[in-house]
Parts: C-alpha cells; structure tokens; sequence
C-alpha cells in the first residue's frame, strides 16, 4: 500500500501517519498531528484548566480527556484540597473525566481503563509515553500544548528518527522488565533516545505482558525519547480482556522485514538484576556490584513498576518472612484497581505481615511528595528517577531497581542481588497466579456532565487559585536591564521548584513566582517585581537554559515577573518552546564572546522586534548595550507560527486575536 | 480489707493505692505513683531520648517501655526519617522497645500488644488515658515526666476526685461508643472533668468491648479529665483472649455499693447519633441538627475510633455503594494488625471498591500531618478533636463524629444521621463477625537489646537531631527587661507552634525555638537570642499562660532563649510544671493592678531568689521595675521539691546534683 510505503511501515510510522494533520514525516522537520486523548496530572492541570478557560473552550473536542489527582496528596494545608475541588468543577466544566484521590497514577490508570491501542494521547506529565506500551502514540508535553490539544488543535513536535530494539530470547528468573529498561540506560545513557523514538520488536516480545512493557516504555523518558511503542498484539489483547474491554483491541504491528532508522538488538536471556546508582537513571550497574551497601528504605510502586506483578512478586517474597529492622519498606499501590486485585489476592495482606508500611495510591516519593530518606542512607526505589534532592532529601544517595532487587534488599537490609538471595534461602522464582480478570471498578471515575449541564458549572475557585495572568504583545522596542546572568545548564527545577514547599501553589502564578529563580538569587522576585511597570527586564544565559523538567511553570513565572527576552547562548527544547508559548522572546548570541561581555545590571536595548519577528523575515536582532555602549548580534529560530505567537505576547492572546479575526471557533480537524 | 476501707474501693482508689510512692490519697494533695509501663510518640519521643541521655540513664527501670512511631510519618524531607533512626538507636541504647512507622498509633498498638490490667502507665501524650479500658491507670504527662519515669522515678500529679458514671441499657442501633462520649461531652463541655478521674461502671458496661471502652476512656482527654478508668472484667479477658494474651488478664474491680465522690447516670438506650460542630469537642448537638450540610470530607480513624469494628461497620455499610462524588472518604488504619485483620475479613477491599482512599496505619490528619481540608468546606471526622486550625486548614470547619454518621454522610454528600441513612435505604444495623482471634504480629515489633549489647549502642543523631541544652542555675539577683507583656489565655499552641512547618523540628531546640512566641511577636526570638548572655529576660503575662497541649517544648524553648522568669496573673497547671522543670522560675502579682503598670521593655530586679526558694520560706519576692521606680509583690507557688528543680536550673541539673551528693542511681522503688 502506497501509504505504508510512503510511512516506512513501522508502528511509529503508521501511528504518526494516522494522526498528520501537517507536515512532512521527515526527521527533524516539524509535523502537527491530531490528538486523541489526553491527560494531565494535578501538579500541571490546574494550569490546564485556567489555560480552557482563557482559551474561551466550551468543551473538550477530543474523544476521551481524563484528569487524574495523583501528585499533591499529602495535603499538607488547604491548598491540595482547594486545587482537588478546583480540578473537579473544571472537569465539570470542560467535559472532562475525573479521576479523584485515591484512585491511583495516571498512566497506569489510563492504560487499564481509557487505552485503545491506535489512539494518540498527550499529557502533561513526562511519563505519559508510558501509554506506548498498547501500541498508542503517547507524547508527554507542556500544560498549554494539553490545553490546545483539548481544544482540538494539532500537537507540533519534530518528526523523530525511529529506532528499531530487536528483542530476542526470555527474561531469565529474578530478572525482570525493570531491568530491560536499565540495561538500555546503561549502554545509551540519560540522552541516548533524543529525537528518537524507540520501538520495540522481534521474538522476545511474546513473554512481555502489557504491564511489562508499560515498565519499559515508561522510563523511555529518561533516554530522553519522545516515545516508545510496542505493537498492540496478542500481549495487548490478553491485557485489553483482563479488563473487560477485548472490544477496544485493534491489532497494530510493523509490516515485516520493515527497517528501522536505527536497529539494535537486546537478548534478554543475557540479561541480570541491574541498579542505577545515584544520582542519575543512567548510573547503571550489575546489582552484585553493589551488594552490601546497607540500605535505610527499599519503596516499590510509581508508574515505572505499576503492575499487579510488581507487587505480587514482592509479596510472594515477604510472605512469612520479615523485614530487616530499621528498613522503611514503603509499598505504594498505583491504582485502586491494582490495590483491590493485590488485596483479593492475598498480597496486601502478606505485604502487611511483613512489616511493610502501605501508603495511599499515587505518585508520592516519587515526585518528592513524602517518603524522604534520610541524609545519606541509602533509598533503594522502583522509581523512574533519582536525581539529586528530588526525594526531598538534600544529601540523599537514591538508587533505581526492579521490585524483586528492592525486595530482597528490604529483606536483608543491604544491596541484595534477588538471585542472590534466593539461593542463600532456596526460594524459587515465585510462580505468580494473577487473576484472568481485573477488578475493574469504574465507579470511582466521574464522567463528565452532558454539555448542557456542564454549561451551568462554576469554576469553584478557592483562596490558593489565581487567574492566568493576561498577557500583553511584545513592544516594537526593548529599553530593560539584565537582572540576572546565569551560566550554563540552569535547569527548568532551578527557575522554578518543585518540592512540598512550591509545589502546593502550581496553582497560584503570583504566589508560586515567588520562588522564582531563587536557588540562584534570592532577591530576582522582588527586584523582577519592581522593574515590571517599567517595562521588565532581560535575562543573559549561558549553554542549555531550561533543561530538565518540561514545566511550564518556569516560563509563565518568568514572564509574570516581567521577563521579556533571554539572551542565552543555547536553550533547552521544551522550555524554549514553553518561552515562546508564554510571549518570551528567546534569542542567541552569534559571537559567543558577547556572552562574556555582557554583565548583570547593564541596559539592553533592542529595537525593531516587530520586523525581525515577521513572517519570513531574517531571524536578526541587533542589540545595544548602552551603557557600555557595545552592539551585538542576536539571532532567533523561531518559526512563523511562533513569531505570530511572540508577537501577540504568548499562545492564549494569539489565538484570542486569529478568533477575533474568524469568529467561530474552528471545527475539529 | 482495711487497705481497700481506705481506699475508697473504687477501681481508681485501688489503682492509686497499689502504685502510691508518696503523699496521701485527699484529693487536692500531691501524690508520688510508681509507674510500671512508659509509652512516648515521636513528635515527643526524640526529647525523651534526649533527656534520657542527660539524666545520664543506663537502662530503663520500666516493666516495659515503648516507643512508638506515629505522628510525622509525611517525610517531606530528611528530619522525620532522622527522628526515626534516632529513635530507633535511642531505643537500644536505653532498653526501649521500638514500633517502627506503619505499625500504628501508639494507643491501640499498645493496648493490643502491652496493656495489661493493673499495671500504671505514664505517655508523653495526651491520648494515654484510653488505656484506662483494660483496668489500667493511665495518664499523659509532659516527656521529662514520662523520661524520670522510666528512670524509675516516681509520677508526682495531684489527687483527683473519682466521677463515678454508672451505665444502664444498651446501645440502640447505629449509636456507638463514641455517641456515649459525645453525650458526656454535651452534658459537661471540655473542662468537666478536670481534676478528676471518670470511672464508669454498671450494668450497661456488659455490653460494651474493651475497644468500645477506649472510644469512651481516649476521649476523657476532652473532658479535661486526670484520666479514664473501667474495671477488668469479663469484656477485658475476652478482648486478651482474642490477642493471644489471656494469661495477662486480672480482674479488678470495685468494690459493690462503693461510693464515689461524685455520681452520673446514663443510659446508652437514651442516646441518639451525636456530633461536635466546629471548633470545639465540646460543640456538640444531635446529628439530625446539622443534617444536609454538604461535605467535602469524611475521615475514619483515630486512636478515638481504633477498633477493628469502627472499620468493619464502614465496611459493611459502603459495600456494593459508592461514596458521593467529590467527597474524600480517607480510611486511616490505627495498627497494622487492625489493618491485617480487615484485609483478611474483606473490609479494605469493600472500602476500596467503594472509593476510599486508604493511608498508611498512624495518627496522620489526626494531629494536622496531611488530610487538610479545603477551606470552609465540612470535614466529618472520627477524631477526639477539633480545635480551629488544628486541621491544617487556617479556616476549616471539622466535625466530630462516630463511623457510622462519617459514613453516611460520606455516602449521601451530607451530614446525615445513619438511622435516616439506613431507613431511606432499608439497610439493618450490620451484624459484625469479627475474628476470635486476632492477627497478632509481634515480629514487627522491635525488642530491645540485651543490656551488655545496648552499653554498646551509639546514639544515630542526624543534622537535624540537637542535644537538650545545658541550664545553668537560677542566679540569686535577676535584672532583665520585660522582653514581651502578653494578654490572657495564651495556648502554648502560640507559644511553641505544631503543624508541618514547625512539628520537624521536635528534636532540634535551637531550630525550634526560631518559632517561638512568633504567631503573638515575630521579632521574639532574635530579640530573646540577643539579650541571653547578658542574663536573659522576663515575659509578664495575664490570666491562664500556658493553657492548651502538654508540649514542654514550650517551656525548653522559652528557657533556651533566655527566659528566666515569666511574672503572670494565673497559670494553666501543666505549663506550670513544665517551667518548673526547665527552671524558669513562675511568680504570679499578688496586686492584679500591677499587671496593668508593668510595660514591654520595663527592666525588673528581682533580689534575694535564692532565699524565696529556701524549703519552708514564704513564698514571697519583691521586684523592681527600675525604670518607673515601682515595686510589685509576687508570690510563687512551688512545692520544696520544685523549689530545689528551679534553684538548679531545671529537673535535670537538680537531679545530677543530687546524684552527685549520692553517687550510686536509686533503686527502682
């Protein structure tokens, strides 16, 4: 079929063919594709919401949006509570599903209860690739490119390469998905998928359950691709039956003796318990290689070990057995489902004999919610990712592995090889009997009013929930001082903070700005504050501004306080796409030197923006730094989309003033 | 017998008098009682270990001795789990036994495990009392009193009158124990039972099970009661049997036609679902009076609700339904073995299924760590109290009720009397088949170490972990400024702030203390820290300073930034002895008048302390405001015993100084 052909035939290809709405397939050109589901999170959708509502939407134009309530549990003072009650009237609102409290993380809980194998999905949550594991495209992005999805607007990203991974023989015992993922990690790195996205294939994928490959494509975040995909198969299928949905099942694999643009191959009867030390997922070594390095705290759960099997295989090891004393050994159900089918199956309950703590379901220590080890002692986890200080812990030494390597450690109290371990008591590879068919409980999610109804829903607002602040275009001329000069590689957690101090008002712009930028200078809030009226400021940067983290939050903040332009030498890509959604001018030095010759304090003054941000016109700037009076030479990569964007003062005031320009509100695609 | 002639005969009387150390059994008068069992939490735990370790302590003199950890189990960073493994070292160095977190709250964890008829029990915690449900003389004092007791030093409380309750008929259908405690409440409001011990007795006692009892013994705290006291009869024995521990059970009852000082009638066929509206547990009306208020929240849980059957009847009624939506239905397990023994009677997966969302096993929302609410949203809870803020929520409104009203309100979305539930959904009273025996895990529960290992053991102190300051002794002149002149009724709540800014820094004075006083002066602390090496300063104060939580971090904190000497109207009595033992010296006006001339930054000379403290002076001593050139007569109100503890510096330099005059440690006594 010309189609297939012209698609490579590849599942990405295919998927990526069924949703192009613009552009080429071509690597690393620009393509716009439909989207058909989405999620976000409480720590980005309260955002979101604000983002529908000054988008003016009526309701969702996608066939399914889910909100889940996931990240801010602990509850600490009003303000998650007020953010929950927000959530749920915007859903109200918007037509959205809810997902309350309790109910557990989102990607496993949309895999089990919304996944359809073919569908796309965007969320606002970097594990949303996850979704890949049913043979969906699943792209993790900022709130806003959410938000715009919801309004049935295409999802702009750069065609990726795709990069085959031939699997082939059968997990040995004790070895298990986890360490799939970590073996990948260690021979490509934390950037090894960049632009990439990685499919998976061949003869050992027939022994990988659905869950096993959500394990897998959920940590494809941290190679930094841009998804994983597996086919929807028979796995899929299976998977799609234990939760009462065979119905939703399309088949979806590549065509045969398809070629990939990349190909590797991984036996996965080579393979043997891995850990990644701290504090970085791409620290990965044999488990042995650590062994008996005491450990204060083993925890299993979070979206990268999600499975009923993840825990069963946990509890079959404690059972009649005890924890080593002075381990914490936190068990955290990712979704009700999950928790029901473990309790039901006896496994909560061996879990508890044991002497593990269960916690409520949701992402908790994982996004540093709770769970903080303390200083130094080792946290072994079944998380995604442990760089520094993201537990909560300043100093905390937290390493990555698979549940049965957290469990056998939990057991002895030290770094534990599970083969290990199992030979020193003659255990056998637990022979788990999970259960044909789920505990599928859809009770516990709210559906979305009808549209008449939910016309008639207030936003419930409460004292922690601002407004998205409006935002006006750029001027023609720039007149502003360099409040801060930054070097390089300032992270997106730097801008703005995560952590059970900030975190709490991701609700809150004015508040949350607050914290802005003050792990590099406490004062830049107050001083941004002052020079707002008089027209902002401007930042100087160095290499890879922005990395990290794709939260929005660090651009909206920036630009509250009065950002107008960075000047950097580099930037990071989501955070200079997020820049641009939010009306901040993101320019380049063309003489690395100028870099050096700027300093904090001087006067910046760019004229002629509006030219230089036309359509078509050359991406130059020229700068005069006028109390030095030097001139540099800037450039913008901005492409005409964006510079209409800039322009207009960010994505909301741009598509305010094309619908001015067309009345009615354009028609899903 | 004419020891129990002299008694009294009642349960109390017989209490007291086995254990009487000192003094004389006329209520008023202050008794010295021998303690057998010690049970400390950790939010006031790490300052017993650290006082432990100043007294200079070997090895408890304890029967036995806990540690339990179930207040800050949030981790937002390092310091909860550094508590933890201080804890843990302090309690194999000292003797202690040591519940890690997940185990539960300390009150049924201890009554299921430790309780045993007779036995005196002293708690750094102001829930102790609910031990009195096993025939036990149970009181929650300040941790220094809870440290000198498992030093083998006698508990020192004045006599208390004995409040006979005599129970008649049976509890009506969907009325349970804590409808009887709400009644006392309603008839008597939060200071009904101060200095008093309430003893309940008659026929209607048959009825009730030992965890019922404690319901109704925990919440004696409310009443302000001395503590709570049932016989050990027939429902203690069964409650041992069903936890493996009938050989622990004695009988103790009163003695037939005993008198008591003073007499009560209730009949549990008279009482109705009862509720206590915001912000007092003294607040309480019918539930029917507050019916059809809408609710954001119900919790259940508590060690005011711990019993297996509190969970099991929210089971039974949530089964095959499902919680309103946008309500949180929080289930916080008390022990892990409650939580053990639902799971295997199907009760958490009914929860589950119904949308609850299920928390670790600890005190949690109960004492302001996570679950707060949204603001002015109703917040339904099983717990013992209410006061405004205490939620975690500066503008919440809690309310206090039985499981069963919680669930039928988290069920319809209102405040709902479950009789009114029930009829409109025909559902019978449900029939509860608890377990004969329970699911009794020890193995969790970590036993000291033999004495010549625990000599070995080093105290873990993390950064956050501080060591109790030196005090040096009360100077014979003291000439300082009047650093803060405050109104009446100052709670220590405003003196040394709870909630989950302040509550990690329970182990680290210094740190702590930067809390001090700040909600009525931020400036306090810095000022107070100034004025410390030059002789500190004084607070003058109006009537009741110090009312409120038992927390002597109140009077450490004061004491460690330089307060020498506070100069007040009236004192509430724990606070009172709380700064006797840090030694700070507690003088009241005998002129109310001169309050009013005393002004912030006055300079006062006090001469001649020493002298006023001398056993057997009048309790006189004249001051000098030098500035205005007034004098004022003060008086204090010290036993010999606390005028020594003051003179020294504080119970701890008292006692070294005695031991230094006898060098070997007394005897247990």
């Amino acid at each position: 079929m010309a189609a297939q052909q012209r698609s490579g035939g590849t599942v990405a290809h295919r998927l990526i063919e069924e949703h192009l709405l613009e552009g080429r397939m071509v690597p690393g050109e620009e393509i716009g594709l439909r989207v058909d589901q989405t999620l976000t999170q409480d720590a980005t959708g309260t955002l979101v919401v604000q983002e529908l509502e000054a988008l003016g939407l009526d309701r969702v134009r996608t066939e399914v949006s889910v909100q889940y309530v996931d990240h801010n549990l602990l509850q600490a003072d009003e303000r998650n509570a007020e953010d929950h009650v927000f959530l749920r009237s915007g859903c109200r609102r918007y037509g959205i599903w809810y997902s309350k409290p309790g109910n557990g993380v989102s990607h496993p809980t949309h895999m089990q209860r919304f996944g359809v194998p073919g569908r796309s999905l965007a969320g606002s949550d970097s594990h949303t690739c996850a979704a890949g594991s049913l043979g969906m495209l699943a792209i993790g992005v900022g709130g806003l490119e959410v938000a715009l999805a919801m309004a049935g607007r295409p999802l702009y990203l750069r065609m990726p390469e795709v990069w085959g991974i031939r699997l082939t023989g059968a997990l040995p015992d004790w070895v298990s998905a986890k360490d799939v993922i970590l073996e990948l990690l260690r021979r490509h790195g934390v950037k090894g998928g960049v632009g990439r996205i990685l499919e998976y294939h061949g003869p050992g994928l027939a022994r990988l359950t659905a869950m096993d490959r959500h394990v897998i494509a959920n940590m494809g975040a941290e190679l930094g691709a841009t998804t994983s995909v597996f086919p929807a198969d028979d796995a899929v299928r299976s998977f799609l039956r234990t939760e009462g949905r065979e119905d939703h099942f399309t088949e979806i694999t590549a065509e045969p003796g398809v070629r990939y643009d990349l190909e590797e191959e991984l036996d996965l009867s080579a393979l043997q318990p891995l850990i990644a030390k701290p504090t970085s997922p791409g620290n990965v070594v044999p488990v042995r290689e650590a062994a008996g390095e005491p450990i204060g705290q083993a925890v299993i759960g979070s979206s990268a070990n999600p499975g009923l099997r993840d825990f069963a295989v946990a509890a079959a090891m404690v059972r009649g057995r005890q924890t080593a004393p002075g381990v914490s050994f936190d068990v955290n159900p990712t979704s009700r489902e999950i928790l029901q089918d473990l309790t039901r199956a006896g496994g909560t309950f061996d879990l508890l004999a044991a002497g593990a703590r269960l916690h409520q379901a949701g992402c908790l220590g994982c996004i540093g919610m709770g769970q903080a080890p303390a200083a130094g002692r080792n946290s072994l986890r079944t998380f995604p990712r442990n760089f520094p200080g993201r537990s909560g812990t300043e100093d905390d030494a937290v390493w990555l592995c698979s549940p049965e390597t957290a469990t056998a450690s939990a057991l002895t109290g030290t770094i534990t090889d599970p083969r290990d371990w199992a030979a020193d008591h003659d255990v056998p590879y637990p022979h788990l009997d999970l259960p044909d068919r789920a505990t599928v409980n859809t009770a516990v999610l709210e559906p979305p009013p009808p549209p008449e109804e939910a016309a008639g829903v207030r936003l419930e607002r409460g004292p922690n929930i601002s407004a998205l602040p409006d935002f006006d275009p750029l001027p023609d001329t720039l007149d502003v001082p360099v409040l801060l000069k930054a070097g390089d590689h300032v992270s997106t957690d730097e801008i703005s903070p995560a952590g059970a101090r900030a975190l709490p008002y991701r609700s809150n712009i004015p508040k949350l700005a607050e914290f802005t930028l003050t792990r590099l200078d406490p004062g830049y809030p107050r001083r941004a504050a002052e020079l707002r009226e008089s027209g902002g400021h401007v930042i100087v940067a160095g290499e890879n501004w922005g990395q990290g983290s794709s939260r929005e939050h660090a651009a909206i903040t920036l630009r509250h306080l009065g950002l107008r332009a960075v000047v950097a030498l580099t930037y990071a890509r989501i955070h200079w796409q997020n820049l641009a959604n939010f009306g901040v001018l993101a320019l380049e030095f063309t003489d690395p030197d100028d870099y050096t010759r700027v300093r904090p304090g001087d006067r910046l003054r760019l004229d002629g923006l509006h030219k230089a941000l036309t359509p078509g016109a050359p991406p130059t700037v020229t700068v005069h730094n006028t109390g030095r009076d030097e001139t540099y030479r800037l450039r913008h990569r901005l492409s005409d989309r964006q510079r209409e964007t800039v322009l207009a003062g960010g994505t909301i005031p741009a598509l305010a003033r094309r619908s001015r320009l067309r009345p009615d509100p354009p028609d899903r695609p």
